[in-house]
């Protein structure tokens, strides 16, 4: 399944995508939250598409694309996971999953304008696999066991001021949860329709000019292994985000180092999940 | 005022303390969250005690105490933000906040059950003062505006795992998001209850023994200082909590260093804020 959210920020109605129609979801839920994840709510909306119970959203077309999900409890950033972009930034393969975090609220829709923060001088771009969390996780026994806690997966763009990140203070948090920072979408597929989440293409550009073309076949760590080594350290609940890293072809890691300015239209693909699109905006 | 959270775990009702007795707030809010505190709770609560519409909540004494606010949005930290702290850890003093994040979903009542994570062998203690946002920030232009949007503070514990944060690959978070690693309270004295929150002292003892006693004065970056530097980077919600650094005395600092194990007892005070105690499990 294909799961959406169409409507104005805070009120997004949530859909499930059927041959191309918004079906309205809001007979089974009142949105795509962590209850929602918790309480088994993909089967229910599975069995109202089966029963035909559920009608079109009307308007959807001029309707805003939210974010697929509401507010995750939590966002968890894999550092350095693939290899070329590990070698462009000039740090070493990490030797196990580096872990970062974002605020939660940076989490916008896949074509809202993104702001380049105050004083800011070097934004970046990275296009990610965003794995949703779909039932609880904690102290996974193996890799083996992990995927099946992903509700699903998502065009996940995790923004990046390389100053705030690198240069102000020693951790990386604070270059990564600027204001709008997490546009998330458009769609969440649902993890029985990827065949194999290391098997996915990812691309980005920067006002038509490919910057990023690249496979999650080349993670370092893979999705289970991310998601098995996470629960050694924290507990995984319904509806969190994982960012699983970023191939080569950021700002920091091109020669001239064009970082994102006002005006700038960044558009990032991933095969099977579709493709968002935003305008930067200056704070 | 000074308010608290009574009941199980999910299902604490909210509480505002008067002459020593909790009066139930249900008929003024659902609970303490990011809602309660942007749509003017507090100012409701002051009406609802001044007219004395509120009701003793029944059989109080017998119920957990939960933390004092429901899950925030977001858990900000501080590090390193107390000298003699940064001295012992070896640590220049920074030359502005140093920030990560915990998940917020680590948030748990002042009283409860503090889990030693698998496999963890150097599990830490930190006192730290709590600060909880009331009314959005963003981009405040200057410290004199900060103390404004706190609603109130509470005693907070940044539980830590060292060899989780320092010694697995580069990024702090990873040490200090673990199941149970934030207890809170057990009340949130409101703003202005609290007449200098750089001038309130603060300990922690371990099995009867005092590990940590300083002041809230000798922070390196003060409270209001924090909340303008953190809204030049970041969106300040209400409901989020800050936590704003530990002084000198965790096990990493202290000769021997001796780490939490299974069945020590923790007790942290912060004058006017009241006194929290957790017991150590194994996960």
């Amino acid at each position: 399944m294909r799961f959406a959210r169409l409507g104005p920020v805070g009120a997004e109605i949530p859909t499930v995508i059927v041959d191309g129609t918004h079906l309205d979801l809001r007979p089974v839920t009142a949105d795509l939250g962590p209850a929602f994840f918790a309480g088994g709510g993909p089967d229910a909306v599975r069995s109202a598409v089966a029963a035909g119970s559920l009608v079109p959203l009307e308007g959807a077309a001029d309707l805003r694309v939210g974010a697929p999900i509401a507010r995750p409890g939590k966002i968890l950033c894999i550092g350095l996971n693939y290899r070329d972009h590990a070698a462009e930034t000039g740090a070493a393969i990490p030797e196990e999953p580096v872990l970062f975090m974002k605020d939660p609220s940076t989490v916008v829709g896949p074509f809202d304008t993104v702001y380049v923060p105050r004083k800011s001088v070097k934004t970046d771009w990275e296009v990610e696999l965003g794995v949703v969390i779909g039932t609880k996780a904690r102290y996974l026994d193996s890799p083996e066991q992990a995927l099946a806690h992903v509700a699903g997966y998502a065009v996940s763009h995790d923004v990046s001021e390389r100053e705030f990140q690198l240069e102000r203070g020693g951790q990386w948090d604070k270059g990564k949860s600027c204001e709008t920072f997490n546009p998330l979408g458009p769609e969440l597929v649902t993890a029985d329709e990827v065949a194999d989440p290391q098997d996915l293409r990812l691309s980005l550009s920067v006002n038509g000019t490919v910057r990023q073309d690249g496979t999650t076949a080349d993670m370092v760590f893979g999705v289970a292994h991310v998601i098995w080594y996470l629960s050694q350290f924290l507990v995984l609940e319904p509806g969190d985000l994982i960012n699983t890293g970023t191939p080569a072809g950021v700002a920091m890691g091109i020669e001239g180092q064009p970082y994102l300015r006002a005006g700038d239209v960044v558009e990032l693909t991933i095969a099977g999940l579709g493709t968002a699109r935003q305008t930067f905006e200056q704070a």
